[in-house]
This record gives structure tokens, C-alpha cells and sequence, in this order.
């Protein structure tokens, strides 16, 4: 199984998926501006493997921070926070992450206590975010039938988390059970993440999968070609609003319009409880992503582009949200409450 | 106004819209056969232009052939013909210039009479192609409103036309009638009409383009971006089924799904009144296209790859089809009859 991200000789490795599927290499990091520049750049992606490097950022922090005192420490952390936080603004476990780390080092006695437990917490963050990803498997497996072909968007993988995956985690949970399986898996532009990592980590691993332009949902659901979807979430508010990879809400209605089961798979820590749909920040990206980089540019120089990185599912288009402590279905908001109530 | 395609010393010219947006140049050709691979490579695209470039092709085949009886010359042409069909299986206007030039060399009396007619008709297919659009253009200009915002897919402007274009055509004419009117342009993989053509198009005529990918339709249409959707077409049939570019579906469900008026713009040439549903090919192209050149892959070596090149539109998801001879509206096949009663 790939592991996206790991703590490895007081560095920080993580795959560099820009290079990937031509080169699978682990980049390292002494410093979390290192970090919160992957962060940015793509390096490493998909909201629980983001939350995991920001964790680890932080701990790179504390050991570049020259504080005595807890509260110097404290300070040096906050800054990085607000740095690293400033990296994406949609993906919830970013903020999630940091907010642990920062929370653990406040309830230290003194700075070198600090930066043990955070170092701690750090790593457990990370080992528990492959066994949420087993749980969760688990959850979902039951939800796919043998002879299955899955319809995925984006990456929500092993390449997303720390290992395993979500969406991805569900269908190679199915796969385990000894469920025949097909992935059908869209390209997910402008970054292409179907392409170049969802078509890697499942021809990695054995299960069968293949690529569709985004253009090419329809015609798939059409045609008869695809019997349950199933894709990850980067922030889901408490109504089951899922803010997910552009181009979900349209493969979302898609799917309902062919009466096809729409699964989202997601951690508790994907969940933010406290925001409405208004509040939620779309991260807005650059144009080269989708015009192309200069020396191959698919559209005219100067072309106006609109390149949102994330869009809103809502509920109503939700068959199940499958999470580490269960499967959420309609009515939504007493179904998520149950769940964080079960788990908590 | 760009013209794609053009009758010069004895020879094709077109526009080789494999380089575009970075380079406009003219690749001619004087063999039906450099014609054929044209179509097949995608040198020239759009249903109507194809129609046309098969029409001057089996001109080329008239004077490469050293036939001096009519039957002789019709063998030849029959060949051409079969030849020039099998580049593409879906767009119907190929088949209709095809036989409508077979037909007339039938009607001739002998081989160089023959030569002279269908060089004519072909002349006069192509100066029709650009009347034909303009009159669309006045057609569907009505249903247009000053300010609106427009979504587009795939190319369906001059450049899949003569000139002037079906879709763009109408927004050409709303433009026109002094409309203030802005394009919002799907990229259109795998080929990328939308960000190669379309946006090229419509920033050489100063008409305001902005391009997303294929992904942010329903983000686009959930914003309150988008006002209206034109689109042009392949085939349609007597029903008001309309095969085009591979993602024309989801757009038309995305534009139902919030109430956004969704039109097709194509002459009557692309109508295909006798064929069903069922008995419409559609093109599977190469993995490639979707996967990457080999010094620009993005997805893992080996992927499979499925890439139909266009979908059907079911008629309820259309709320008009704007043609030279008129606007057909639901319930279609009366619609459609009646048009081309009026027309004939």
C-alpha cells in the first residue's frame, strides 16, 4: 500500500504527486514553509493527508523555534498556524489539525514538554488516520456488491490520506471482502487527479480501472456502465452539504438523474459543525491550471478563466455518508449528530 | 471573420486547427485522400465544415481520376465516397455532402460535365453554409437578452462551420443586434475545443469569453452564472435526439436542473430524419486522446481508457433547436416536419 506522508529522520517525507504517475518520489522537509509550500503547490493533496502534513508542519515549527518558555513557544506555533493555515482555505482538516496541535502544546507545562507531546500527537494523527480509513472501509464495504463498476471523481485515496483512502479506502475494503470490482475513474480537471493519481494507486494495487474525460459522465451513467459512485469530501457541514473536488455536484446529479446510489466517504474530522453553506470559502485557483503552463498552452494567451477548485453537493443527492463511525444517511442533520454522539 | 475552409488554386485550403491557439495557418491539400486524414486527424472539425471538406474532397477525386466515361467517373466517386465516409461515423452532414455531390455527378451526362457540376454544388455548399448560418443567427438572436451570459461547449463557431458558426453563429447575431453578450466557454476535453477553438474564436471577433473546465458546469450554473446554453450539433434526429460532443448531456441536465434555457443551433443539413436512437454510431476514439501523448503523459502507462466522442441529448432537456428555416420547439417531430416542409 503507498503511504503518502511520514515523519522519517526528524524530516517530513511525503510523496511529491506532481511528479506522479511518471515518478513516485519521496520529497523531505526540515521546514513547515517547506511544508505549507506543498501544501500549495499540490505536492501533497486530499483533506486528511493535508491535516496530517500541517500536524507535522507544526512540529517542524516547535524545533525550529528558538522559545524557552511555553509561552514563546506558543507564539512561534501561532504564527505557523496562521501560515500553514493560509495555504488552502476549503479543506476542513487543515484547520482541524492545526488547532489539535496548537491545543496540545497550550496544555503543556513547559515549551520542551510542548514540543515532545506535539511531536506525539503528531504521529498518532497520522497513524489513526490509516485505521479511521480501514473503519470506514469496513462501514462501506457492505454498500457494494460483487460485479460492481464504481464511478469515482478526483483522488480520495491512499494518495489523499495518509494510506488506504476514503472513497478509495471503501473499494479496496469491497476488494478485500473478495467482491469483484470495477472502477471507473474521471480524469478531474484542470489538475487531473483521476488521471495521474486514482488510475496510479489502483493499477499499484491490482484493481481494475478505467479513465473517462469529466465530459464523459453522462454517457457512462447512460449507457448502463456504472452502478454506484463514490468520492471523498474535503469539508461537510452538519445539514450534509459535502464541498467537495469540482465537478462532484455535477457527477452528484448525474447520478440521480440515472437513479444510481451517490456515496460519500469522509473521516469525522472532514465534518465542520459550526458552519453554514454562506461561510464556506471556495478556494479559487490559478488559470495556468486550466489554460495550460506557457510552454503548452491549450488556450489563448490572456484568456479570461474561472477556476474554482471545489463546488457544493447537497444532501438531497446523498445516498449515504460513510464515516469511521457509520453510515449517515437522510435526514442528515440528526443522522451526523448520532454519529459524532456515538463516537465522541 | 475567420474562414475555415476555401477553394484555392485547385486546391483545399483549411485552417489546421491542430495548431491553433498558437498558430493560424492554412494547410491545403489536392488528394481526397490528405482530405480524409484531415477530417480523421482533426485538421478540421465541426459537422458542418466536415460536410463541406468531404464535398471538395470528392472534387479533388473528380480530377484525380482519369476517367473519361460518367460510369467510369462514378466508380471512382463511389470509391471516394466510401473512402471520405469512413473518417468519422457520427456527424450526419458528412454523409449528407457526400451523396448530395454523388448524386449531382449522377445526374450530369457525361464525365466532364460531371467535374463541372460538382465543383459547383460544392462551391455553392460552402457559400451556402455561411448564408445558412447567418440566418440562424437572425433566427436565434431573438432568444437572447441583452446582458446575458452564455454557456457554451465545444466549438460550434466558425471554425466547425465556413464561417460565422452555428452556436457562436447565434451569439454572433445577438452580438450583432447590439446585445451586450458574454461567452462562458467549457475547456471540452479531451480534445479541448472550447479552450482551443472557441476562445480563440471569439477573443479574435472581441466577443467576451471566459473559459472553466469541463468540471465547473454545475458550480457555473449554481452561481448564477449562466443565463442561457447554445450548443450545436452533430445529428439530430426526427425526434429531437441530438448527438454532439461528448458532454453535451450533463450540460443540458446541469441547465434543467436550474431552469436555464438549453438551445441547439444546426442547419437542417444535420438532420437525420429516417435513422432511430439505436442506430446511431458513436465514435470511440483513441486512448490517447485521454491519457496523453507518450512525452506528455498523464495518466499511468497501460490505463484503459474509455473515449466515445459524443453523447445524445434527450429532446425534453431542449428548449429549442434554432435552424435556418426556424425555431423547432416541443413537441418536436411535428416541430422538426413542419421546418422542413417550410423549407423545401
Amino acid at each position: 500500500m503507498l503511504r503518502t506522508i511520514l515523519w522519517k529522520n526528524d524530516k517530513v517525507a511525503m510523496i511529491d504527486q506532481t511528479k506522479l504517475p511518471g515518478t513516485l518520489e519521496y520529497v523531505e522537509y526540515d521546514d513547515y514553509k517547506g511544508v505549507a509550500d506543498a501544501i500549495k503547490r499540490l505536492v501533497i493533496r486530499g483533506a486528511p493527508a493535508i491535516g496530517v502534513a500541517a500536524a507535522f508542519g507544526m512540529v517542524l515549527a516547535s524545533r525550529q523555534s528558538s522559545a524557552t518558555t511555553l509561552k514563546d513557544l506558543l507564539r512561534d506555533l501561532d504564527a505557523a498556524r496562521t501560515y500553514l493555515r493560509a495555504t488552502r482555505p476549503t479543506a476542513v482538516n487543515l484547520v482541524w489539525a492545526l488547532n489539535k496541535i496548537y491545543d496540545t502544546a497550550k496544555m503543556s507545562t513547559d515549551a520542551q514538554t510542548a514540543r515532545d507531546v506535539i511531536f506525539k500527537e503528531a504521529i498518532s494523527m497520522a497513524e489513526n488516520d490509516i485505521i479511521t480509513n480501514k473503519t470506514m472501509g469496513r462501514n462501506g464495504s457492505v454498500l457494494f456488491g460483487d460485479g460492481d463498476t464504481i464511478m469515482t471523481h478526483c483522488n480520495a485515496g491512499a494518495l489523499a490520506t495518509v494510506g488506504y483512502g476514503t472513497a478509495l479506502g471503501v473499494i479496496r475494503a469491497a476488494a478485500e471482502d473478495g467482491k469483484s470490482v470495477q472502477v471507473i475513474a474521471t480524469e478531474t480537471r484542470p489538475i487531473q487527479q483521476g488521471s495521474r493519481l486514482t488510475a496510479f494507486e489502483l493499477m499499484h494495487d491490482g484493481i481494475d480501472v478505467s479513465l473517462i474525460s469529466d465530459t464523459a459522465v453522462g454517457y457512462s451513467m447512460a449507457n448502463g456502465l456504472i452502478d454506484k459512485v463514490v468520492v471523498g469530501a474535503d469539508r461537510i457541514l452538519s445539514t450534509g452539504h459535502v464541498y467537495n473536488k469540482i465537478g462532484t455536484y455535477q457527477v452528484a446529479t448525474m447520478a440521480r438523474q440515472h437513479n444510481i446510489p451517490f456515496y460519500v466517504a469522509a473521516p469525522l474530522s472532514t465534518f465542520d459543525m459550526d458552519s453554514e453553506p454562506q461561510d464556506v470559502v471556495i478556494e479559487m485557483r490559478r488559470s495556468a491550471e486550466v489554460s495550460g503552463p506557457p510552454e503548452n498552452r491549450t488556450a489563448p494567451e490572456g484568456v479570461n478563466v474561472l477556476n474554482p477548485a471545489f463546488d457544493m453537493t447537497p444532501p438531497e443527492l446523498i445516498s449515504g455518508i460513510i464515516t469511521e463511525a457509520g453510515v449517515a444517511t437522510a435526514p442528515y442533520v440528526e443522522s451526523i449528530k448520532k454519529l459524532f454522539k456515538a463516537n465522541f
